[in-house]
C-alpha cells in the first residue's frame, strides 16, 4: 500500500505488517461496511448508514445505537479511504463518494451534523456536551474528510468537514453569545489541527487551541450543563470525578494522567498538535507530563493503558493489576497517536518506542490474526474461569468478541493500520526519520527535491534491516535518521560494508551524507531474548519477568503450558531459544527455555492450608508466544509475567 | 461472666478474651443502646427505637432505615441479655424489659412483627421475601427472646417470639392457603430451632426443616414472586442468580458454597440444626459438602469468607484474592455458627479448628482493641492509597468506622463474644468438651450430678493449660474430652503430673477417669512459629507464606515495616524470635525475624521496565503483629502473605 504524510510516500511490503494491512483492507473494511449496513447475521445492528438515511429524509424511523454511533461510519471511511492510497479500487471509491453525499445530503443548512439530533430534535443540540458525543462524531468526521480527500481528490465530504468546522466555530469559543463548552469526549482537537493543516484554515487551529485551553477552567462548563440539564454526573461520586473527562481543572494545572485513558490521550493528543502549531512552552510542558505520568508510572508493559474497568480509566501511580485490567485497545492506539504528536514536537526516541511498545503488542493484541474477531480489554493475565464468574474480572474476555454494540476498537483498528506508514516515516527539513521498522519502497518529497529508497527487513523476527537508496535528486547531504530502539542494547551499522562513526542522539542515529543511488545502509539490531522485571515498586509484578525479544512481549498460554500458569517459574538464569515457526500463529518466534513448576504433590488432600514444607519444583519446559498473537487458539489462561 | 448452654455454666476469666468481653459489656452495649436510641452525635441516626415507637402508636412518623432495621435492636438485646448472665445488671435488666415491652405493643394481633410493614402498610407484607428481611428479622427476634427468657427469666419478649413464630407458621408451608416461601436472608431457620428447643414446641422445628427443605425446590418461589411484584432480581445478571439466596435448587443439590457468604453460612447452620434433629443424612452430607467447600476451596486462611465485594459473596474455587476480599465480620461470625452446629452434629475436631481461626483472626479483625470502631471488609492485604483512587478496591477500608448506616457487623460481634462460652464448652452425656481455651470456671450439669472445674491459660500467648477439678458429684467415670488443635503438631499432657496413654480420636483428646476434687489435667500445647503455605492451586497465595503461631494468623503492618510490603521477603528458613510485648496493641506476642528487602538502587532515574539485572535484597528486620490487632495505629499498608 502507498501513503503519503508530510513528505513520505511509501508503499508497504513487509513481512509482518504487510499482511495485517491486507487483512484490513481485504476483511476489516468489508466486514465492516456490512456491518455499518446492518447485515450481518446474528450480529447486533450497527443502525449507522440507516440513521443518516433517516436524518437525511430518506427513510422514516427512529434513531439507534449509540449516541456516537456515527462515529463508526467516519472512522470507516477514513480507514477505507487510507486503503485506497495503495490499492485503488473504483468500486469502494464509488461507495465512500456515495456515503460522502448521504452524509452531505444529512447535513443540516448551518453545517451542523450528528444523526442523533437531527432524528431527535436540533433544540436539543450542544444541551449535553459531557456525554452526548456530537463534537466527537465531528472530530471523526473531519478527519474521515481530510483522509477521503487526500486519498481521492473528491471535495464531497472535505466541504462537509469545513462546513461542520464553521459550525462548531460559529458555535464554541470565549465570544459573547458563544457556548463556553468543549468536547465530552475528545478527539475534535486532533482533527480541527488536521482540517487546518489540510485547507490552511487558521480558525480551525484557533478553534483547537480554544478548546485545549477551555478545557477545566473555571466555572467548570459541565458542572453548569449539569445543573441547566439535571444530568448527574455519573463519576460524580467516585474516584473520578469530572477528571474523568480530563475536564476538572485547567490541562496546565493536571499533574497526571487521569480519567478515561482513551479520552485521556486523545486529549493529550490534540495538546500537542496545538503545542507544536503555537509552540506553547507551557502546553509542551503539560504533553511533557502526561506522557512521563503515563509511561512511567500508568502504563503495562505491553503499551495498555487504563488499570481499570471502572471508567476505563487510568487510577494511581504504579497501579498495574494485571489480571482486572482494563487497558482498551482504542487507549493503546491513542497513546500511539500521542506518541507521534510527541514526536512531531521533538525527536526523541522514547515516543517511538512507546509508539512501537503499544503497536507490537497492546494494539495488535486487540484483533485475531484473521481480523474478525476482537478485544476491547487486553489483559495480561486471564484465568477464564475468572471471567465467567467473577465480577471483578467479567470485562475480560478470554476469547476475541465478532463484534461490538459499541464498536469503538475494531473500526478504529482499521484506520490505524491503514495509515500505519504515517507513523512509521517522517521527513523534516532535509531528514527522513525512520521510526518503525516497516518494509517497503518509500520517496521523501524534501525541499530539494526526492529521496527515494528501498528498506527491507524481516522486522521483528529477524535482527537485520537494510536501506538501499533507489534514487536521489538532493544534491546537497540528506539526513538519514534511524532510530535505535531503546529495548536494543547493541547494534551494528554500516554505511556500503563500512562501519559508521556515527553515535545516536537521543534514539536516532543521524546519518548525513551525499547518498547516491545503490547506496546501502545495514542496520543490525541485537534481539536477545531478555527477561524484563518492572520497577520495585510496581506491586502486580513484583518478584516476577516479562520476557521480551526486541519490540515483542511474549507470554506463556495454557495452549502450550497446560493449566496453572501461576505454578511456573522461569528460574534465575533462564537459557532461551529461539525459533521462528512457520506454522505457528501465522508464523512467529516462538522462546523456549527450561522453566520449573511447583509440585503439587503433597497437596493431595486437598488441604488448603498447611505448614511450610519443602516445596517441589520440577522441571518444566516454558513455551512463550508473542503477546499480540494470545487467544487464536481456543479459550484457555495466559500471562505475561512469570515468577522468577 | 458466666452462661449455660447445654449444661455447661461458665465463669469466663481469660486474659485474652476477658477483657474482650468486658469491652463489649462495658462500652459496646451501652454505647449501641445509645446508636439505637439515634443518640449518638455525627453518625447516622439508627431509627431503630422510633420505628418500634411509631409502629406501636407512640409516636407519629414514618418508617426510616434499611428495611432489616429492627433486626439491630433484636441483636443488641441478645448481646445484653448474655451479659446479664454473669454481670446482673439491673437497670440494664429494666431497660430489655421496657424494650419487650415496646416490641410487644407493636406486634400485631395475629403475631406479625415488622416494623417496616407495620408502618408502611400491612397489606404488602409478605411479597417481598426475597429482599425484604420480615423473616430475617423475625429471626433475630426470635434468637433475642430466648437470650432474653434464659437470662432473666422474663417471658415479655418470649410470649412476642412465640406469637411471631406462630405467625409464621399459619403463613408459611406446604398446606393449602400458605406460602410457599422462605426467607431471602437465612437466620430464622436456626432461630426456630433454638425456640424449639426452648420451648419444646415441634411446629417451631417442624418449620425450620420445611423453610430448609423448600429452598430452591421449583417452582422458584422467588421467580414467582418477582413476576408478581415486577421487581428485577439485581443479582440476574451476573454470576450469582438466585444462588445469592441459596436459592436457586434445593440444597441437597447444591455442589459448592455459593451466593452472599453471610447468608451462605446462616444457611448451613439452620441446615445443620435441622439435619441433627431430623438426623437426616442427605441434609448432614449437604451441610459436610459446604463445610468442605467452604473450608477446603474457599476460605482465607484468617477465616474469612466471601471472595468479592460483588453480591459480598463466594465466587469460585480457590478464588482468594487477598486485596479485593469481602470477607465481611459477619460472615466469619456466621462460619463460627456454622462450626458450633457441625460439632453439634459430630465431633471432629477440624469444626473447633475453624471456629477458632475464624474466632481469633477474622471475626475480632472485625473490631479494633478499644472495641468503639468496626470493619465490614476485612482485608489480608491493603495499600491505602488503592482504597480510596481504584474503585475495586474502594469498599475495602484503611480504617475500622464507628458506627455504620448498614450496622448489622457490630451488634452481631457483641452477641457473639457475649456469648463466647457456648461456643467454648459442650457437655454430652457424660462427657465435658473443650473446644476453645477460655479460662473460667466451669460447671457441667451432667445426668449424674455436677463436675465443676477450673480452667487457667494464657492462651494464645502461652502454651500451658490447666484444668483444675473444683468438684465432682459424678461417681462413674466422666470424660473429659479436650481438643488438640489442628495446628498443633506436638503436645504434652498429664494428669496429676502422670503422663497419659490415650491417643487424641478425631481431634479430640478423651481423658475417661473417676474424677476427684484436686485432679489437676495439664496440657502444653506447642507453638511454634509456623510459615503456612497456601494450595498451589491459590493463584493469589502463590510463592507466599503466612506466618502463623498457635491459632493466630500475624500480618505485617506499615507501622513496623515501613511502607512498600510487597518487596519484603521472608527468606526459605526464617529464625522467629517470638516475645510478648505488654505495652504493644493491649499486649501482644509480637514475631520478629531477618527478612529481606527489595532495593531501589538503580531505579533512581523512574523507568517502569527495564532488562533484567541483578535484584538486590537488603537484609531487613520483620515485624509481625497479630492479624486481629491491624489498623489500630493509623492508617498504612498491612500484609497476611509474605513473599518467601
Amino acid at each position: 500500500m502507498a501513503q503519503k504524510d508530510a513528505a513520505v510516500h511509501a508503499a508497504i511490503h513487509d513481512p509482518f505488517w504487510g499482511s495485517r494491512i491486507k487483512t484490513v483492507r481485504t476483511q476489516m473494511i468489508p466486514y465492516q461496511w456490512e456491518a455499518l449496513n446492518d447485515r450481518i447475521p446474528d450480529a447486533e445492528p450497527s443502525h449507522c448508514i440507516k440513521n443518516f438515511r433517516i436524518a437525511a429524509g430518506l427513510e422514516k424511523g427512529n434513531f439507534e445505537g449509540f449516541v456516537f454511533q456515527d462515529s463508526d461510519l467516519a472512522k470507516w471511511m477514513e480507514a477505507a479511504s487510507y486503503t485506497l492510497l495503495s490499492h485503488p479500487d473504483k468500486q469502494l471509491e464509488e461507495t465512500l463518494e456515495e456515503v460522502a453525499a448521504l452524509i452531505a445530503s444529512a447535513q443540516q443548512p448551518d453545517g451542523y451534523l450528528d444523526t442523533y439530533y437531527i432524528i431527535n430534535g436540533l433544540d436539543k443540540r450542544f444541551t449535553d456536551l459531557r456525554d452526548h458525543h456530537e463534537l466527537y462524531c465531528a472530530g471523526h468526521m473531519i478527519e474521515a474528510a481530510v483522509a477521503h480527500h487526500e486519498a481521492t481528490g473528491s471535495k464531497t465530504l472535505l466541504r462537509v468537514a469545513r462546513r461542520l468546522a464553521d459550525c462548531m466555530e460559529r458555535n464554541f469559543g470565549p465570544e459573547e453569545n458563544r457556548l463556553r463548552g468543549y468536547p465530552g469526549h475528545e478527539v475534535l482537537e486532533m482533527a480541527l489541527v488536521r482540517l487546518h493543516e489540510a485547507t490552511g484554515e487558521k480558525r480551525y487551529l484557533k478553534l483547537a487551541a480554544y478548546f485545549i485551553n477551555e478545557r477545566g477552567q473555571a466555572p467548570l462548563y459541565f458542572a453548569g450543563e449539569a445543573e441547566k440539564n439535571g444530568k448527574r454526573c455519573h463519576w460524580e461520586d467516585g474516584p473520578l470525578g469530572l477528571q474523568y473527562y480530563q475536564a476538572g481543572k485547567p490541562l496546565r494545572k493536571q499533574e497526571d494522567a487521569e480519567g478515561h485513558a482513551v479520552r485521556a490521550v486523545y486529549c493529550y493528543s490534540g495538546a500537542a498538535d496545538v503545542a507544536r502549531l503555537y509552540n506553547d512552552e507551557s502546553l509542551k510542558a503539560f504533553c511533557r507530563r502526561m506522557w512521563e505520568s503515563i509511561t512511567r508510572r500508568r502504563m503495562y508493559i505491553t503499551g495498555g493503558i487504563g488499570s481499570s474497568d471502572y471508567g476505563e480509566a487510568f487510577t494511581y501511580d504504579y497501579d498495574l493489576p494485571n489480571d482486572t485490567v482494563y487497558a482498551e485497545t482504542c487507549a493503546a492506539i491513542g497513546l500511539v497517536f500521542f506518541a507521534k504528536r510527541m514526536l512531531a514536537l521533538e525527536k526523541r526516541g522514547e515516543y517511538a518506542d512507546v509508539m512501537e511498545r503499544a503497536l507490537y503488542n497492546g494494539v495488535l493484541s486487540g484483533m485475531s490474526l484473521d481480523g474478525q474477531s476482537f478485544f476491547y480489554v487486553n489483559p495480561l493475565e486471564v484465568v477464564p474461569e475468572a471471567c465467567e464468574k467473577d465480577q471483578l474480572r467479567r470485562h475480560v474476555k478470554p476469547t476475541r468478541q465478532k463484534w461490538f454494540g459499541c464498536a469503538c476498537c475494531p473500526p478504529n483498528l482499521a484506520r490505524l493500520l491503514a495509515s500505519l506508514p504515517r507513523y512509521a516515516y517522517e521527513a523534516e527539513k532535509n531528514c527522513v526519520f525512520v521510526h518503525l521498522y516497516l518494509g517497503g519502497q518509500l520517496q521523501a518529497n524534501l525541499p530539494e527535491g526526492q529521496i527515494s529508497f528501498e528498506l527491507s527487513c524481516n522486522y521483528p523476527w529477524e535482527e537485520e534491516i537494510r536501506l538501499r537508496v533507489t534514487g536521489c535528486e538532493v544534491k546537497n547531504p540528506v539526513t538519514l535518521a534511524l532510530r535505535i530502539p531503546g529495548w536494543c542494547r547493541s547494534y551494528r551499522a554500516t554505511v556500503n560494508s563500512e562501519a559508521i562513526n556515527e553515535k545516536p542522539k537521543e534514539g536516532y542515529l543521524y546519518l548525513t551524507r551525499s547518498w547516491q543511488t545503490g547506496d546501502t545502509l545495514s542496520l543490525s539490531l541485537d534481539m536477545p531474548v531478555e527477561c524484563i522485571q518492572a520497577n520495585p515498586v510496581v506491586r502486580e509484578d513484583i518478584g516476577k519477568r516479562a520476557v521480551m525479544r526486541g519490540p515483542l512481549v511474549y507470554c506463556l498460554e495454557q495452549a502450550d503450558n497446560g493449566p496453572g500458569l501461576h505454578r511456573l517459574r522461569l528460574g534465575s538464569d533462564p537459557q532461551f531459544t529461539a525459533r521462528f515457526e512457520e506454522e505457528t500463529l501465522g508464523g512467529v518466534t516462538v522462546l523456549c527455555c527450561e522453566g520449573k513448576k511447583l509440585s503439587d504433590a503433597g497437596w493431595e488432600d486437598g488441604e488448603l492450608y498447611r505448614p511450610q514444607e519443602a516445596e517441589k519444583y520440577e522441571s518444566f519446559p516454558l513455551r512463550f508466544i508473542p503477546y499480540y498473537a494470545w487467544a487464536n487458539r481456543g479459550v484457555g489462561e495466559m500471562s505475561v509475567w512469570v515468577r522468577q
